[in-house]
């Protein structure tokens, strides 16, 4: 259904032109429509009371209809599979008429974060596939669709296999494909907007050795045919109070700027959303789940910032909150900010920098120096006030993810439990929590089989019943004011398996092995990661993902440059960095074990004789291990002792927040082994 | 004293004179001087009976002694420090008339291995630094010496700092001092012969960075004022055995020549003496503790090679061993069989090829392929019959050990052993082993606080007495046809205190958790390095060395691709590697613990229930690890399982080859904890 004959949009017309004449009709309906194509979270209402002040609760309730509507409507008709056809045939005709012979279409958009919103998901509006990496190629009589090995089933499921043909990234790579598809001298172009600086240098070899020519385009081809296209998102950008950051904009640009100055940089440009938002202090809704808003800045050495973001997204008190050095301007703009830099030293990343970005600062006669984004690592590693709120904000999830185990625990014996009833009962445990805001990502909630899926999300088709001899697994994560929190609990409905308890002990000593770990100055997460992995090594044992993740402080909960891994890393863990410790084992077809808490790198308690400086980590997330999953006797005596010190710590701090016979189960469910 | 007046040449002339007039002295004395510039090694006689074979007893000793005397003479006139003013201020005359404002002096020769002949010692020969790492760089004004933190302390020993500043490499690096003293503008030179591709990338952009112009030169302004230099090394160059390497060099390069065509090369260029003697099924005396013979190979997709070598080297059996698809060029040569691949794809692995070889092929129009080299991994991943014999090899090796350890455990309560003695001591009981061509490298024997010192090697000056009350580190290895060992046993003298079996144990338990782990295919080496510190990290303690590092089949003591350190790599173990497991700690000005025994990756045993390929360690070494030093409260019950295991090994396989005295010996030592 077109926009223009939606019925909650005919009701919002007639409403107002029976009470007034003061509204531009047209006008309000852009600017719904751009709130539209924000995502659904708890706080997209706020920016009705921006667009239309004081609106009296009748229209409010409309202008939410319509918004509503609206975005119902935006997301039909990004997602049709059903026309990928037309739209290949639509995009293969602009590719002649630009006469390329070949185009890429990534997944990402020009911000380089891990979530793009509607008017960027080009590659999910030609192919229909919805996983969250992937990138198709386009050939006059030929495509493609690169995904990696957790989405090569869910690929041809949603996919036109006869347009796209699927292929797995790195076993069969774009280099391939292209060899055996295109012709030396033929062109390859490419969105210079979507791809950062690296992944062009990379392309450029890779074009060099077929002999094909490495072209970007000035307008993308598949917006030039996408009719519908959504407006940018519209969500309202608020101040992150200094209470919660523990440290102003000013102080944060300075200490930026002080880094710049020691290299000699004029200035350095930011694109990575979280990025900006802990720089200066913000926070949006641009994106589902991460209190971003999208837009650039440039960090000049005097420590004030050009930032690019539409102006009717800001609230009313953010202006003053930026004061002075920040200067807002329109994201048109952002060019000839980039042109202003000629002859000045800029420092970007070119792992994160779009490739447009650094043709402008080339083309404008700067001088470039590459380097990973200053703001990383003081971003992640969190201050006293971020870790004190985290600490607490922890807290409060756990009497959260306390009150749901309990729950489960008197629901599940009937067995009418299923994975989606479960996910709203989280929701609404963690919604009477102070601070929150969102969940900081879709929550995993699988029983028996759907627990082995690693990145599931229950739908009305798969959704199961929690079933007693099942194992269910639950991952799921809050966005609070004062820190984000993501933690997995497995739970055994009923009496579990010998061998499910082999697996899960299995994988809790993995677990308390990296908690438990101390490690000098200087060591990665990826010297770390085999600690969580060797219990399951032992037994020819495994998991296909990462042991720990970096997460935000009310900002994304997969953040870098911090991550235990197998994937070599050279990041130094530092005091202040939050990471997820979660190893699992996945049987496919049967269940998922994982066990998730968040940590952050202390400096450890002086040790006697000790000579270098060590660290650890301190356990922030603090809810109960499921006791029944476990077999002790595959506990040795270090392992029984953390575990049982790690309950006590369960017991002392989310106890209080409890009472009756959520209390009472509690203090059963946490009592030493 | 300058080589023509040498007294054993006017001996050995006047010897010649009165017996024949046959020999051209002048070409004899040349012959020898390139001998006498090869190492002394046990095998390097046997040139001298290529030069002039059958040569009666009596001149043979005259051969030899005029060759040492021509070797004392290069290797002093080589490492003169007391000329460095000299020489420094004949360079800057050079590079004046050469027009350069600077030039880079590296350490290392063409080929880029670890060690370099005396002709290539131009470090050495202008600044006296004698380590194993370091790189000066020359001004019109100014120069400098960059060294890693083992050489910090030992460049000011060795080098006129008023002539040479010392940096290090890493905390003040070449970048930082260029930008000091160099002008925008100025030129800096290199030897292209010199640096790698790799190299040359990283000093490109630092240059740019810096805008100064990085220049090849044509010649080397060191050998161009070296009037003295050494010849290229003279030793003799043998066929290594199919019984020993397992497969013939046709066999290899066959499977090589198959990968170039898999990826469309015509041809690939190895510099990298072990992977040319690996490929070729050749062995060398041109360096020290390795058997290498310095040459280039250009390897066709038809598997036939050019080999660029001086066949004056050749041994008369390496001709027919090679075979027609072998042909032999000189060296000179290699320029011609460079530009023959115009128009050709030719592969060359950039981290090891010298810049001038890339740009040969670049001025031939020849199409570059930079990847690993393609025999690094087949080297590492030895065959059944190269385990086989590296097995066996061991057994003789640890018997020379058990000899030498038992020999310590009678000789040093007099307290009258010291370092020096104790080292010709192990390096007898070597000798007397089947198959032992030389030592693996320069055997560390370090005393007391000698053995902190972690590439500590024994001089008069330093030799330390064996003392009771304190540790003994002794790391050596031997070369044997059928393989290459390397072992470290820290030994008590007397009575240990609690700290050092504390620490002793500490390291112990590292060793046993690397010893004993299991790991999926795909695990790199950098995945496991943290369990060999996991004990020590414990208490505050760490050591600054890898954990392991690759070793050849009578071949380099260290190679790669694998190694397991700290340092992130993704190459990933594969049966067949053999590795060192050589966790330690080293208390400066006390004592230093280090325990190592090489291992090699094999295929897990099936177990139950295992859904993963696993791979494990199997130990290659036998000799007793002294319980003396051990605090048995400190080892778990698997730990000690561990030791009594080996221990047990040590006894079944070492015990047939010692008798008397040292089998009751190894009996006791062997013990069950």
């Amino acid at each position: 259904m077109s926009q223009h004959t939606l019925p909650a949009l005919s009701e919002l017309e007639q409403y107002l032109h029976s009470k007034t004449d003061d509204i531009d009709f047209s006008v309000l309906k852009s600017s719904l429509a751009a709130a539209a194509a924000a995502p659904d979270r708890p706080d997209n209402d706020d920016i009705l009371d921006h667009i239309l002040p004081d609106a009296p609760n009748e229209l409010r309730i409309l202008l939410i209809k319509a918004r509503n509507s609206l975005r119902q409507s935006i997301l039909s008709a990004v997602h049709a599979p059903e026309k990928s056809q037309d739209r290949l045939n639509s995009l293969r005709q602009e590719m002649h008429s630009q006469t390329i012979d070949g185009f890429i279409v990534p997944l990402n958009d020009e911000f380089h974060g891990e979530a793009a919103p509607a008017a960027s998901e080009r590659l999910k509006w030609l192919t229909g596939f919805t996983g969250s990496a992937g990138m198709a190629t386009v050939l006059a009589d030929k495509a493609a669709i690169f995904v990696d090995g957790r989405y090569t089933l869910q690929v041809r499921q949603e996919v036109n296999t006869d347009l796209f043909t699927p292929r797995h990234v790195s076993d069969e790579p774009l280099s391939n494909w292209l060899n055996d598809n295109m012709k030396p001298g033929q062109s390859l172009a490419y969105d210079p907007w979507l791809h950062t600086e690296s992944n062009i240098n990379m392309l450029s070899k890779m074009a060099k050795q077929l002999e094909i020519s490495l072209v970007a385009v000035d307008k993308n081809p598949i917006d030039e045919i996408w009719t519908d296209r959504p407006p940018e998102p519209l969500a309202l950008v608020v101040p992150h109070s200094d209470v919660f950051s523990g440290e102003t904009s000013a102080a944060k640009r300075e200490r930026i700027a002080a880094l710049l100055i020691e290299t000699g940089q004029n200035a350095s440009v930011h694109t990575l959303p979280d990025v900006n938002a802990w720089l200066l202090n913000l926070r949006g809704a641009d994106l589902p789940s991460t209190p971003f808003a999208l837009g650039f800045s440039i960090l000049h050495k005097d420590s004030t910032v050009d930032l690019y973001m539409p102006t009717e997204k800001l609230s009313a008190d953010l202006i003053p909150h930026l004061g002075n050095a920040v200067r807002v301007h329109d994201r048109q703009e952002f060019e000839s900010g980039l042109k202003a830099m000629s002859g000045k030293r800029v420092q970007i990343d070119p792992a994160v920098t779009s490739q447009w970005i650094v043709s402008q600062l080339e083309n404008a006669g700067a001088h470039i120096t590459r380097a990973d984004d200053p703001c990383m690592l003081p971003k992640a590693t969190k201050n006293k006030t971020e870790i004190d709120g985290t600490r607490t904000a922890h807290i409060r999830d756990g009497a959260a993810i306390t009150k749901f185990l309990h729950w489960l625990s008197v629901e599940t014996p009937s067995g009418d439990i299923d994975e989606l009833t479960a996910e709203r009962k989280l929701r609404s445990f963690r919604e009477l929590g102070d601070n929150f805001k969102d969940l900081s990502f879709s929550t995993i909630s699988g029983a028996g089989p759907n627990g082995a899926i690693v990145h599931y999300r229950a739908t009305p088709e798969s959704n199961r019943k929690l079933e007693v001899g099942n194992l269910y697994l639950v991952d799921s994560g809050g966005q609070y004011l004062d820190g984000t929190t993501d933690i997995t609990r497995t739970v055994a409905i009923g009496t579990p398996t010998d061998e499910m308890k082999e697996r899960f002990t299995l994988v809790l000593k993995g677990h308390i092995a990296l908690a438990q770990a101390t490690f000098p100055t200087g060591t990665s997460g990826s010297q770390l990661d085999a600690l969580a992995r060797l219990p399951l090594w032992s037994r020819g044992l495994d998991y296909d993902h990462g042991t720990g993740h970096g997460v935000g402080s009310y900002l994304s909960v997969h953040e870098g440059p911090q991550r235990i891994s197998k994937m070599p890393s050279t990041v130094a863990l530092q005091p202040g960095m939050i990471l997820s410790n979660e190893p699992g084992y996945y049987k496919t077809g049967e269940y998922g074990i994982r066990i998730e808490n968040l940590v952050t790198v202390v400096p450890s308690p002086r040790i006697n004789g000790a000579e270098r400086d060590v660290m650890a980590f301190e356990t922030l997330t603090f809810a109960p291990i499921d006791q029944n999953a476990i077999d002790i006797d595959l506990l040795d005596s270090s392992e029984k002792d953390w575990l049982n010190s790690y309950h006590q710590s369960v017991w002392d701090k989310i106890s209080p927040l409890v009472d009756g016979d959520v209390k009472d189960w509690l203090k059963t469910v946490t009592a030493a082994l």
